[in-house]
């Protein structure tokens, strides 16, 4: 027996993931055997645009995929840090992930790094775009509007186990505009 | 719902996974409703002590759960690089992996460095120790003895695929000492 | 005999060091036997955040706390870099400072960081925040305004002695916009 | 034989080289033996400030120079990546150059920084500075305005054989508000 | 007033600090008016060759200064972690440190490199070098012979108060070749 | 005009140059237009197997090749720290260096990571392999047996003016095991 599955990688930040990613999830995996989900900035957390861990955003990968009733043979989730060395960042997920055949993204860095590496690259669809995206769900928690509805039912009530809503207002506080950006 | 989960962790450098860690993967599932597979060592490759990428080590440990019939809902497999600052070690596993409560090691450092952070660490019933053994499954393989055995036949048969013999013995000839040795 | 004084930490980046900083020094000396004054940051320098090395910083602390009359036996002072990766930073300090049981702090970030890992944070009172603030005695120095009376004595000699004032007002000239904001 | 050359030091991004850096290499060939250009930043690419890798850029100033009749017998060529700690990177810049006696650099934080290391620093005259700049070549790609004019001619077909300005263009429209600014 | 006093510098691992130590830093306050001391490889811990943390030996040399009755006011303990990159160990050195004038090393790979910046370096007289050694500390405490004698009282007090001879026969089980030579 | 000639890369450590890597930039030259000399472990100096820093190799390097009567125009001399992460390894020397088609290495390691990225890689004949060695160089260094005579004369005089003997002599004596095998 070989390993001959045709994998395909989706890369996001997750922070945090809502329903357009699972949307996103379910559209990859209608055309490829296996996804492998790479969890970005992987070493960033506690800032207003990454707040999240990366073993929180890999449990509430795990809660969604499991909520959208995938099964978890279909699919691997691997944080990668970022290096800020964009000409070695395809040899460094190549590094860290099975062997994969095609990439998903609408991210135009993303998509000239892979294409350059002569990697194909295929579009997202996108899922009401405006709405649904981790800007608008950090947006909302920290104006204190209505965002369980962005996200699956069982992600919106991990982050509310960890508190997830004050640690994001905390650190909107912080006074370190170099830390706020990461 | 919430996150509850008891999960264990075990953590490895897999060069390669053999029929060993396969039963220790058992044994922590007897024990807990998930365990946390972590790839240690992550960045190193290619070298006689760590010849395989973290990549194919994840493609290891996948091929071996399915050959043990291991329900993937129950598992997660990621990679983690050395830092060699042992004092923050626990602190960059936490930060990578979902919450977890107790650690199954029966290294002395892995144990020192986690019981001093306050987490439980259980010792894992040996295996065969002196034949299972990835030092002895690298030994076996640069000798041309037979090595197959060791290990699950399907990780057998990737390593097979990959040219990972061939690439061990290239390795094992290059004559730069610093790089042997990680 | 065993080492069991109750020690609070204090961490800033002192660019440069004000009479802020020794009040709230006093405060913590207050209420705890000795203080580690951890100079944050500490491999910046050159910047129009952070003019000054963590060498100078360090002078800085010591001629401020001789001239507030502090006995040197009570204090440590600590260089510790930025490892821009939050969830690790707690780890980073408590293995580059003697044991300690508190730390003070009115920054929304470090507080959160060093409570979610059980670690007892204390608020500091204001004293005058506006103008004992480093970014108005750097804000002062670039405009050639008045700025020594923010400042112990002692630290707005050395700071003329070295050429500081000189040194911001070159590197606020850079056109490098990344670097200015470290 | 020693070496004795008078070697000057010409540090730069050249993202991308165009005429005035010509300009200036000429300028210091004629008050020193040899030149040695330091391709900065090194290892940042395919950002909207740093689009070209420091391989690229290296092909670029050697074909520059080569359209500019100068002996390769008088230069070096040398890429050097930041290190964002500024106090050392004097020591960084003569750990990976030969022997020389001065720097020519119009930045201010460059002169401040080897200044304060006691090595010699001078200015290089400007050559229609806001015209040719790397930003407003850069622009220029951007807005698809005309800027062939502004580099060597060799060096402008070169990018156009590399795809340059499709690439500037691609990772312009990133979302990354972080990566944009390296 | 202005920083004019006579610094000098003495590195050392302190792994653990013993009388040897105690009696240089006597050695070389008899002729600087203070004394710069650095706790060098500030990032490792819990390896055979340095079983202690950086906080653990800055605590070990203040308790020792203590008993030695020297005057807190005449000293600095500051951590550096190594580079590993020896041309720009010096910079890092003093980017860190107050400005001093003289470094006191028997070590010849400080010796040259300090030298080779043009840093005055001195010899420290040896005390019975075979004795008073970390190594020879170390390889009683793996041994379970007498080692206390070897030390500052207060210093082998808190080693005992840490745990610090359990530790260093735990990580001297560890199987990883690797790790215990740092 | 575009950027079409055949480029070979050719890499070593150089510590230090010999004829026998002169002999190999000839062997080079002759089957391609340009050749890219890579100076590898860039970072490190001031061990005895590391004794050179990287600007001192590249001064060495353009000695031989001058001495050789190579003209400047076909080379490219480019250091190149090492990662120590053998599965990005290509990736970086790629971003760091002009378009190349083929690799010359004798090396096991070098040769596998080349070819598993689909890059060509070419043998080269062996001069003399035990003699013109640069561990044989070093090893009469140490033990003051004549070494001259397997340098190119301009490079050994090189090495005398910057007291390279002399150096190498003290490192050796450093009590550092780590650092020595660097």
């Amino acid at each position: 027996m070989t390993d001959s599955a045709k994998r395909a990688v989706f890369i996001g930040r997750f922070q945090p993931l809502h329903l357009g990613h699972l949307n996103a999830f379910q559209h990859v995996l209608g055309r490829a055997d296996e996804i492998i989900v790479v969890v970005g900035s992987a070493q960033y957390s506690h800032t207003t645009r990454n707040p999240f861990t990366a073993g929180e955003r890999i449990t509430m990968i795990r809660l969604a995929l499991r909520e959208g009733k995938v099964d978890a043979e279909r699919y691997y989730i691997i944080p990668i840090r970022d290096l800020h060395i964009h000409k070695m960042w395809v040899a460094h997920v190549v590094s860290l992930t099975p062997d994969f055949s095609v990439v998903y993204s609408n991210e135009p860095l993303t998509s000239t790094l892979f294409r350059e590496e002569g990697i194909k690259v295929e579009p997202i669809p996108f899922f009401d775009r405006n709405t649904y995206s981790s800007t608008e769900v950090r947006r909302r928690m920290l104006q204190d509007e209505s965002w369980r509805d962005l996200l699956p039912s069982t992600v919106a009530d991990y982050i509310e186990q960890i508190g997830g809503v004050e640690r994001i207002r905390n650190v909107a506080q912080s006074d370190n505009p170099n830390e706020m950006k990461r």
